[in-house]
C-alpha cells in the first residue's frame, strides 16, 4: 500500500457473497448497519452457483423421472419417456440465474453495497479490492470473512486430454449423459448424483473413500440405503484404499487396494467428492494476528468472532460441517452480534439431508454416536412399509428412527428416510432444540393418513407401543 | 333378553373398528388387557374403507397427473397422457384391501378378539351381538363406544332414477368420470375432490353451503386457495343458501338463493358433504343413563369417560372436529386410562389438512380466531414464490404463516399451503404443543434449500427479518 493512500470508509465489510455472506449482509442491514459486500465471482457463492442448488435440480429431475416411470398403477399412462439432460441443465441454469438475480435484488432492496472484485487484507482495518480494471482501498469498523472453500483435489491422477474428471463443481456443467459413471466419495452430493445419474440412464458405481465400510448416516439408514442401492442396481465398493486413477482409450480405471488384494473399477466418467478446503490463500491473512486451527481453519468463538475481535469468520473456513445451513446460521449470528444482539451459533442440531430416492434427513445423534458419547441409548424405529400413506403412494421404502436417552427419555436424534423426510426433519430439529422427551412426540397429533405418523410410531416403538407394528423397544446393542 | 341367558364374560369390549376403535384395541392389548372388538362391517371403519384413505388415493392420483403434465421443464417428456379413473379406483380398492388386511393382521398379532356383528346394549354391563346367523350376549368390565357416524343427507332433493347423487362415501365408488361435477360443501374432502376431479378432466363447480363466504382456513390460506382455484378454472359459488336440487334430462340443477336473487348451478353429477351425524340409533342407549350433549353427541370428560364411568366414547360420536386424528388420539387415551395410565386428550393442536393441489395443513389458531379470542395478534408470512427450493420444483404457489401472541411472542398457529405442507405441519404441531416462542423457530436450523426454510422465514417475517423478502411484521388489522 502506498503511504497516504485514500481509504473509503465503511461500517461493515463482508468478504464473500455465498449463503453465509449474503444472509449476514441482509440481517445486518435489517438491524441498521451500512453493509458492503465484496464478491469476486457471482453472488450466491458455491452453494447457489455450483453446489447445493444445481445438485438439487438434478436430484429433483431424477425424482420426477422415477415417479413417472412408476405411475401406471394410478391410471396415468403416457407414451415412451424421453429424458434429455440438456433440458434439465437448462432448467438448472435458469434456476441459478433466477436465484442469483433474487439475491442481487435483495442486496439493492436492503441497500447493501456490492463490490465486484477480490479482497485482501492490508491491515486489521483495511482491505484492498481489486476489480477487473479497478483497485480501491476500504477501511472498516467490522468485518465478516465468508470466502468459503474449493473442492479438495483428487491426487495421483494420470489422464489424457479426453478423460472427463469431474468434481462437485464441474459435474454441474456436464453436457452429455455418462455411459458409466464412477463416483468416488461418501457425502450427500455423491449419493444424490449417484441416484440421479442412475435414473437418467448411466451405469453407476459408488466407491467409498479411504477404507470406509458404510455410509455417513445412522446404521439403520445406512442399512436401508444399502438395500435400496443394491435393488436399484447401483454398485457400491467399500473398504478399499485409493491408489490412483488413469484415463486411457475412452475409459477411466480406478486402482484400489482392497482387503483381499488390488481391485479396479472402470467407467467413462470419474467423479470425486472429497470435501472442501478453505479458500484462505491470497487474502493477506499473514499480515493479521488471526489464529488458525491445526486444520488451517479460522478459529472463532460461539458468535463467530475470530482472535481479532472486530473480524468474524463464517462458513466453510470455520470448524464444523461444511453445510450451507451452518454458514447461513453463522452469517445471521455474526451480523446480529455485530449489531449488538446477544446471539450464538447452535450447531448441535444441524439437519443433514440428501435428496436421494427416497430422500434422507437426519438431526442430532446417531445411535452409534450416542453410544460412543456414553448415553444409555434406546431407539424406536418404524418402517414406512407399514405406514398407511405409503400404501397410497406406493413409496414404501425407508424408515423413521428416534434415538433416545434411556435414562430420562430425552430425544437425542431423529433419522428419516422416505418420501417427505426432508420436510419432516424440522419436527426433529425443533423437538431436539426444545429438549423434547419421547412423550412429547407421542402426545402430539399427526395428520391421518400421512408420513408424519411414522415419526409418531417410531416414538411409540421406543416403548414397544407403535400401533402398526409388533416391534418392541430394545436396549441398544451397539458395540462401542 | 331372556332371563338367565348365558353371557360370555369379557374384559374390555370396543364397539366399532374404525381408526379410533382399532387403535384403542391395540393400545389396550399392548398394556395387558384382554380386548374384544365388535364391528358390523369392515375393520378400518369409514376412514379406511370410505373416507380418508380413498379420498387420499384420488388426491394422490391428481397430484401425479398434474405433475406429469408440468414436467417438461425438467427434460422429461412423454407421449400423450391418458388418465383412466377405473385403474385409479382399482388402486384405491387394493390400498383399502391391503390396509384392512393389515388391521386384521394386527388384531391377530395383538390377540384382539374380533366379533362380526351389530352390538347393542342390554344393560350397563352387557351387550348383545347379532351376527348374520348368530346372537350372543357378552358382559364386560369396561367398554369403549366407537361407532362413528354417517353422512348428513342433503334435503329437498328430487331425482329421477339416473341422477347420480354422490356423498363422501358413494363418490368413492364412481365408475366413470363426471362430465360436470357440482360439489356442495366446504370441508377438506370437498376441496380435495374438487381439485382431483378437475385434474382428471371434469368440469368442476364448488358451492359453499349456507351463505358461507370463504373457505374454512386462515384468511391468508383462503385467499391463496381462492386465487389458485380461479387460476385453475374451478368455479366457486359463495354466499348462497341452498333451496333444492333436482335431476332431469341428464342434468342436476341446484337452486340457490343468492344475495341478489335466485341462482342455479348445473352439472351431470352432484356431490355434497355436510358433515357427519353420530350413528347412535339401534344401540340400545335409551336403556342406559348415558348423558348426551344438546347436539346429540355423547358427553365425555378429557379422558373420554362418559357419564357411565366404565364406558368411554371416542370419535365422531363425541364433541370436537370430525377427524380421524381426533378419534385415534381418543382411542389410545381411553385405552390407556382403562389400563391405569393417567392420559388425557389434547385437541388444542389437531392438524387440519387437505391434500389439495398444493396441499394445505394448519395447526393452532387462525389469525381471525386468535383475534376473536382476544389475543394481541401478530403474524409472519412468507410466500413460497420466494423460497429457493420452490424455484427448483417450479411449485411456487402457497405460503407459510405463523400467528403469534404479540404480548409474549408465543406461537398460536401455523398455517401452510404448498408442496410438502403436510409433512411440515408436524413442526407446527410440536412447536405449539411445546409452547414455542417465535425465537424457538428462528433459532433452529433448516435444511438448505428446502421448503422448511419458508417456515423459518415466516417466523423471521414476524419481526420484519425474513431474509428473502422485504415484508415487515405488522399488527393484525383483523376486525373482530
Amino acid at each position: 500500500m502506498v503511504v497516504g493512500e485514500l481509504a473509503h470508509e465503511r461500517e461493515l465489510i463482508i468478504i464473500g457473497g455465498g449463503p453465509g455472506g449474503y444472509h449476514a449482509a441482509i440481517r445486518a442491514s435489517q438491524l441498521g448497519k451500512k453493509v458492503t459486500l465484496v464478491e469476486r465471482e457471482a453472488l450466491g457463492g458455491v452453494c447457489l452457483n455450483k453446489g447445493c442448488i444445481p445438485s438439487k435440480v438434478l436430484a429433483y429431475g431424477a425424482e420426477r423421472l422415477i415417479a413417472m416411470q412408476q405411475d401406471h398403477f394410478l391410471g396415468i399412462s403416457a407414451g415412451e419417456h424421453i429424458f434429455d439432460l440438456q433440458t434439465l441443465m437448462k432448467h438448472k441454469d435458469s434456476v441459478i440465474q433466477n436465484l442469483r438475480q433474487g439475491v442481487e435484488g435483495l442486496m439493492k432492496a436492503n441497500k447493501v453495497e456490492v463490490l465486484k472484485g477480490s479482497a485482501f487484507f492490508l491491515s486489521e482495518n483495511k482491505i484492498g479490492v481489486e476489480g477487473s480494471d479497478s483497485y480501491d482501498v476500504y477501511s472498516f469498523s467490522e468485518g465478516i470473512l465468508a470466502v468459503g472453500g474449493t473442492p479438495v483435489l483428487l491426487e495421483d491422477v494420470d489422464h489424457a486430454e479426453k478423460g472427463v474428471l469431474l468434481n462437485p463443481w464441474t459435474i454441474m456443467e456436464l453436457k452429455e449423459l455418462p455411459q458409466s459413471l464412477i463416483l468416488y466419495g461418501n457425502d450427500y452430493i455423491t449419493l444424490e448424483l449417484a441416484m440421479a445419474f442412475h435414473a437418467f440412464g448411466s451405469n453407476v458405481t459408488i466407491v467409498l473413500p479411504e477404507g470406509q465400510q458404510s455410509f455417513p448416516f445412522d446404521s439403520s439408514i445406512n442399512k436401508e440405503l444399502s438395500r435400496i442401492l443394491k435393488k436399484t442396481g447401483i454398485a457400491v465398493v467399500k473398504g478399499v484404499h485409493y491408489k490412483h486413477a488413469a484415463f486411457s482409450e475412452g475409459s477411466w480405471t480406478l486402482a484400489l487396494q482392497g482387503e483381499k488384494g488390488p481391485k479396479t473399477v472402470e467407467g467413462t466418467h470419474l467423479f470425486y467428492s472429497l470435501g472442501t478446503k478453505p479458500s484462505l490463500q491470497n487474502l493477506g491473512l499473514d499480515r493479521l494476528p488471526i489464529i488458525l486451527t491445526e486444520e488451517g481453519l479460522i478459529e472463532t468463538d460461539q458468535a463467530g468472532r475470530t482472535s481479532i475481535p472486530h473480524i468474524f469468520a463464517i462458513g466453510d473456513i470455520t470448524e464444523g460441517p461444511q453445510l450451507a445451513v451452518k454458514a447461513i446460521q453463522q452469517g445471521k449470528t455474526a451480523a446480529e452480534v455485530i449489531c449488538g444482539r446477544n446471539s450464538e451459533n447452535n450447531h448441535l442440531f444441524l439437519p443433514v439431508t440428501a435428496r436421494t430416492s427416497p430422500p434422507i434427513a437426519c438431526a442430532g445423534l446417531t445411535e452409534e454416536r450416542a453410544a460412543l458419547e456414553g448415553y444409555s441409548v434406546r431407539t424406536g424405529e418404524f418402517a414406512l412399509s407399514a405406514n398407511g400413506y405409503s400404501s397410497i403412494t406406493g413409496s414404501k421404502e425407508g424408515l423413521l428412527k428416534v434415538v433416545i436417552d434411556g435414562d430420562n427419555d430425552m430425544l437425542l436424534g431423529v433419522h428419516a428416510m422416505g418420501r417427505g423426510a426432508i420436510e419432516l426433519i424440522s419436527s426433529g430439529v425443533l423437538s431436539l432444540e426444545m429438549a423434547a422427551r419421547a412423550e412429547d412426540l407421542t402426545f402430539a397429533a399427526y395428520p391421518h393418513p400421512s408420513l408424519n405418523e411414522a415419526l409418531l410410531e417410531a416414538a411409540e416403538a421406543f416403548r414397544g407401543e407403535s400401533i402398526h407394528s409388533i416391534h418392541k423397544a430394545k436396549i441398544s446393542k451397539v458395540r462401542v
